[in-house]
């Protein structure tokens, strides 16, 4: 019995409107780094494990998938260990290699490695696959593709003022128009901790933060009891959880409020650059928001946090985020190389284009035309002409077996190819061709250097 | 201490020249793909494993990187079969995915579970990473791409006369002239061994034959010697190793020596209604050569079997193959599926196009000018006229700390930067930009469109 094909849980196979328009925005992004000075590059599927363990978390480190050794893999296990059958002392034993979990830590072990050949600050862009053992769901994937920008090698916070025009540029491209560019900064969540007296709790405080879109008000600070800090500390905060009005106002605000704070103050420093800094240069349609809720969960964020919200109409929440990291290469050795960078949510911001019909018709274009088939002179003489129209750049087709014209039409309209070739004894001996537009059912007689012309059109 | 990084044995990083230089490759098949009517899909990386395993052959199941099931995965590994410690029995209870071998059986998988949306003839390309626990040595590779187009469900011999069109096509648009198609038919191979009395030998001798180049004609005749096959049945096959003379004569020598091979004639016909369409069409600057050691190392061809040798001056073996395969679909159930198809080699082509320096120099092209930062204001007043430059499609940045001029020329300089702009005080009162030419070391003094008209340029 042959066997019934599955698919892996959590993958997903991609038909051919699925890659063109994924391609479409990959494509889009892609330029746009490029207009940018952001140059490509690409790191190997799977690396050995010591690089990937150990920089996500227990969480990251579960979710991380792992390669089975090849051959006798039990060969090198000794037998004390083995006998204890305890699949986490085991894994170590039987798996050298991971797949990757992510850009950004074979970014850094890559300008380690590299750190002789590249030219700082480095610049890089990388659209890959990554794969997470999550369990799946809806819309959350075992392998997906992230799309990254970095730079390397510069604490300038011009950096981040591109960054958020790079945002604004990408997506007023791909037609997603009013997008909200959120921004932070780890140095006013710090700053905010330190005022309020639990600068020990910050991962614990900007965690419970974070959430207050998801758990509301209550919910936050109920969480932050939990997590020991008192109820003094949050009155101090409160202000927080009704942050509104222009971002200048904001920022205002947070100046009085972190006056005590020296990491604070600069946070407000900090931010106050990058938001004059786009107010001069301006943005095409995105908005930019101070959003000191702001945290995301990377806990290894030093200065700028970044996140971008699908416009309001979608309700897709995130569709990017990134940040400023000052230690990027230190797990491998290498100090004081500030990284700061974004990344691109594929999956969502095609969510988002098919919502909002903004695919533009052009990327789904299949084959322009096909010509019928009457037997092999006449497939022949087809092929000579296909070929002259490939050559000008025309998707053309032989349809392959001299079938029933039916079948052939059919197979025309079902695949949405707009035009038809018939050519038999007749047009032969003319050297002509009869070119049929299925959607109005027109034809015309044409000689080659016609069919190119209108094909073109 | 932090850990020195390590790149995983038999995977490789791309740096940005060398993904530059390999999307040239991949963009440009890709594009003769289009024109010729074949449609991208993408599978994943991991498949069940019983998708994959047994598929390959016993080899090839080795070489197949198995991945680690997540989360405690010895709980559900009997005791039994656990202290026997039998790598090879615990892999399927430990694992149940693996990383993609070919594309060609994840294709197969696709057309069985999506057979109800595709309209057949189904022409699709697929252009992914693929990985083989092989032993890493020069040239190989654990990941590499393969870049494959195939037919299903036509086994019109026309779509032969286009994969060769296609291959001729490629080659002929990265410049890579005098490639050699080889061509073969599985059928000419069946009837040799049919008339020599060897018909229950085809695959030994089919394996002998196709070393020819390798081991020469005594190598080969020792290897059929030792897998069995007679000398008289040898002294039949003469003839073959020293095949010269047109593909016509060849033909015709095949069609006296395979007379009562009904088999072996139907493959005669086959090459012969191929190569006469061919004649007929014309090559841009490919060589086509009926090959008869032409086996291949994959036993599942059933009909035509297609290699394309790199130009002679560069020795550099095989740079493509294919060919075609009866019943593509059987193994997952979906039987009369023929399937013919062609792959791309895209690592030694990428070597090839180096070696003759076929690579166009836009391909490397980097940022096209570099902004020189002289300070707040200044940096402003040039990120402006970076932004006015990235919409024209013009690659700019500006350098991102306002230090020493030297130390952002010589950035410019290491990185190829063709052009910088310095402008300070002076031209921003002026509203002018100074443009310097790295090369040459001219300066002009410009406004906004005068500088966007040099860059276009």
């Amino acid at each position: 019995m042959a066997q019934k094909p599955s698919i892996a849980k959590g993958t997903r196979d991609f038909g051919p409107e699925e890659v063109n328009k994924r391609n479409y925005i990959i494509s889009t992004i892609k330029s746009h780094f490029e207009t940018f000075g952001f140059m490509p590059i690409e790191t190997p599927s799977f690396e050995n494990s010591e690089t990937l363990m150990g920089k996500y978390g227990d969480e990251g480190d579960r979710l991380i998938f792992k390669i089975l050794n090849s051959g006798d893999y039990l060969s090198k296990v000794d037998d004390a260990l083995y006998t204890k059958k305890d699949a986490s002392a085991l894994t170590s034993r039987i798996s050298e290699k991971a797949l990757r979990y992510d850009l950004t830590v074979p970014f850094a072990r890559y300008v380690v490695m590299h750190q002789n050949e590249i030219d700082l600050p480095f610049k890089r862009y990388q659209v890959q696959p990554v794969w997470r053992a999550d369990r799946p769901q809806k819309g959350r994937f075992r392998e997906f593709y992230q799309c990254d920008a970095d730079v390397v090698g510069s604490t300038s916070l011009w950096q981040e003022v591109e960054f958020i025009q790079l945002y604004d540029t990408v997506f007023s491209s791909l037609g997603v128009e009013g997008v909200t560019i959120k921004l932070n900064n780890r140095k006013i969540l710090s700053g905010i901790a330190e005022v309020i007296g639990a600068k020990d709790k910050l991962i614990d405080f900007t965690v419970a933060l974070d959430k207050l879109d998801k758990i509301g008000e209550d919910g936050v600070k109920k969480e932050m009891l939990e997590k020991g800090i008192t109820e003094m500390a949050i009155e101090k905060v409160q202000p927080l959880f009704s942050f509104t009005g222009s971002n200048g106002s904001k920022l205002e605000s947070l100046k009085t409020m972190l006056s005590t704070s020296d990491e604070g103050l600069k946070g407000v420093e900090e931010l106050s650059f990058i938001l004059t800094a786009i107010d001069a240069l301006g943005l095409k349609t995105s908005n930019l928001e101070l959003d000191v809720t702001l945290a995301r969960g990377l806990n290894y964020y030093t200065g700028a946090i970044i996140e971008v919200a699908a416009p309001e109409r979608v309700k897709i929440g995130s569709i990017g985020g990134g940040g400023r990291y000052d230690d990027l290469t230190g797990i491998f050795g290498l100090k004081n190389v500030s990284g700061v960078g974004i990344s691109f949510g594929l999956d969502r911001i095609y969510l988002v284009l098919d919502e909002l019909g903004l695919f533009p018709p052009s990327v789904t274009t299949t084959t322009e035309v096909l010509f019928l088939n009457f037997g092999q002179n006449e497939a022949l003489y087809g092929l000579k002409a296909v070929k002259a129209l490939r050559e000008s750049g025309i998707k053309a087709e032989l349809y392959p077996d001299d079938t029933k014209m039916k079948k052939q039409m059919n197979y025309a309209n079902k695949r949405g190819i707009p035009f038809v070739v018939l050519a038999g004894e007749s047009e032969m001996d003319k050297n002509t061709f009869t070119l049929k537009n299925m959607n109005s059912g027109t034809q015309d007689e044409v000689d080659i250097t016609a069919l190119i012309e209108s094909l073109r059109a």
